[in-house]
């Protein structure tokens, strides 16, 4: 059980009648905390609060409504982020700007402040600590989720257990008619908050910035790690620490795990599609051949099909970059190689691929044949279900 | 009737059994030619053939065949262009670089010589003259589209009547499990080469190049300027002629309306989606922000469903470019006001734009304030029609 904070789960009445939509996590003392955020130019409030406070402040709380996004909603926003940081810095004889701040939901409506506020303080008098309250926070922030994404790890900083707990929620990279990215990770351990960023930074460009479901970016994307410092271990100050050895691997797993969570869950998914483009000449040539495999709806409808269409990697490996032979490209599906001096190999059997398209996880290798970078993404496939999750109206 | 060409079409035998497939177009004397082509970095081997051959040579024929991209075929494409090339070059007794050849369908399959080239030899025996094989020629170059793509006006250059016929194809931008853009424009006017080609270019950056039907671009698309010189009119050297004032006009209009003809006809297409950026800083950004709503999954879902959910439509905006400010931004949906300082207008009302959006034709109006650069695009909406043509397993 991780020491240091307390949990608490309501219905606040904002928007879901029959489950808790308001998450409230306090800090017993203050939390070191890192955050990554979006990086769109629409931005929601609740996001640019916790922007201008990360680097200063330390966490006293963090609270999380589902169901509104509070975003494109004017000074009104940003009166009511103001006005959740008071209720609860009052709540906890804190600074206002301890409390970080989320929302997920549909954008451009307001938020009633006053069910908020209500919800905040029925949560305020529940706050508790125990293992089972991080499912209820998984379930809590979940909008067009199926599922909630928690996942527990351990691991040692010299002799002292660590515990790390992370919670995500996302189904798109963003759907306003619900959703967003949201990860939250906790830990005991006693770790600087400059190391801190470092680590999370680090890990969310391999694994929460590596994932996508239809190209679309949230204005409320947020991923924000808490450290209690509870464990007792001796304060780490670099995120170059041997010492760290073992926390870093288990929390690449923590965010790489709710990453692939969130796509495996992506609205109307059926598979996870992981793609490796390796032999570029730059890294942004792997990651835009990477990303433009992963986001054409071609690859990704033909996947959902178990079609091995695979002259559609061919045509979004060449929409995405430029200055590549194509005598040098090679792809693989899964173990089969498919081309051969700018050409389908000889040796491809379409049966073959076919078989292996049905299975759960579906892999796509792609050597550009033109340097050292590599880039691995995900990304799930195209199916009705997401169309019919996201064409029907709200009301 | 265009003087100085002849048209013919004929079943092939590669792809398709009960349908012509193959269009065969001969100049009598030496067209003058201008072309535009896919900037993929996988351009398929016809492309390429008439990339290399277009600035020098005028064009004696144009041949199309529909079904097989030869795309991704290594040198086994080239040698099918090249004997293409030889057998028409044989027939009509020219040079072989003055033979441009367009292909579309399948990515990474070979072509059969053998079959193409008696397709080639039946169809040269019956070629003709006449307006109503330009219908058989759109509809021998379709693959997914659902109808030939077909126009005709005519204009003035000095005193002499100019004839212009344009045809396309495409109902993804790409769907190499079919499809692909291809347009073919043909004149009697007696015009320069390097006039017509930057004439051509010219129209093509607010037409072809300015629609969208899911992101993917095509190793194939190809846009081809054919003027038979037919017409008496004094050559026209320069681009600028006040001459061409009439003949621009007739141009833009036949090169926007066949864009907007092949997104309307976008694969599980119900509405045409126009987008209109203003007010940006520079032509990059309303192009940035202009594609970025048109190419979302998000935005275009909720239009197939009559959902004014304009919340994507600012998501879109903010994951598309930086340094805008929210408050600026003004959204509108037909003559419907969406914002204002950065949050919902206080006007809106949801229902007016819910039945606004069951119009066929939906216009989106965005400005960022930032600037005096502007760009409209097309698109479709994306619907279940647009996975279900994409998903099934070709075979």
């Amino acid at each position: 059980m991780i020491e240091g904070l307390k949990i608490a789960t309501v219905n606040s009445g904002l928007k879901y009648k029959n489950r808790d939509d308001l998450l409230l996590v306090t800090f017993d003392d203050e939390a070191e905390i890192a955050g990554v955020f979006t990086k769109s130019s629409t931005a929601a409030s609740p996001v640019l609060w916790c922007k201008k406070n990360i680097k200063k402040f330390n966490a006293k709380a963090l609270v999380v409504n589902a169901g509104n996004a509070n975003a494109f909603t004017g000074k009104k926003g940003e009166e009511t982020v103001k006005k959740t940081a008071k209720i609860i810095s009052e709540i906890l004889q804190c600074q206002k700007q301890q409390i970080f701040i989320s929302s997920t939901g549909v954008i451009g409506e307001e938020i009633d402040d006053d069910k908020l506020g209500k919800g905040i303080i029925k949560a305020s008098k529940k706050l508790n600590n125990g293992e089972n309250l991080y499912i209820d926070a998984a379930k809590a922030i979940m909008t067009t989720d199926t599922r909630p994404k928690i996942i527990k790890k351990n691991c040692k900083i010299d002799d002292k257990e660590i515990e790390i707990i992370g919670i995500a929620k996302g189904s798109g990279m963003i759907a306003p008619n619900m959703a967003t990215m949201l990860g939250y990770i906790f830990c005991d351990a006693n770790i600087a908050k400059d190391a801190l960023a470092e680590l999370l930074k680090e890990n969310v460009e391999n694994t929460f910035n590596s994932i996508t479901v239809d190209s679309d970016s949230s204005t409320n994307d947020s991923v924000l790690l808490f450290a209690t410092k509870k464990a007792g271990n001796n304060l780490i100050k670099s995120p170059n620490s041997n010492k760290l050895k073992d926390f870093k691997e288990k929390l690449a797993e923590i965010c790489l795990e709710l990453a692939k969570m969130i796509v495996c869950d992506g609205e109307g998914a059926k598979k996870l599609i992981e793609i490796e483009v390796a032999g570029a000449k730059t890294q942004k040539q792997a990651s835009d051949v990477a990303f433009g495999v992963a986001n054409s709806p071609l690859v990704k409808t033909a996947i959902a099909g178990n079609d091995p269409n695979w002259g559609r990697i061919i045509m979004a490996v060449g929409k995405s970059t430029i200055n590549i032979k194509q005598n040098d490209i090679i792809v693989k599906i899964g173990k089969y190689v498919l081309t051969q001096n700018g050409a389908r190999h000889p040796g491809y059997v379409e049966s073959d691929v076919h078989k292996y398209l049905k299975n759960k996880e579906v892999k796509i290798f792609i050597d550009l044949g033109n340097g050292n970078h590599q880039k691995t993404v995900w990304t799930c496939d195209l199916t009705e279900g997401y169309i019919k999750i996201n064409k029907d109206y709200r009301s």
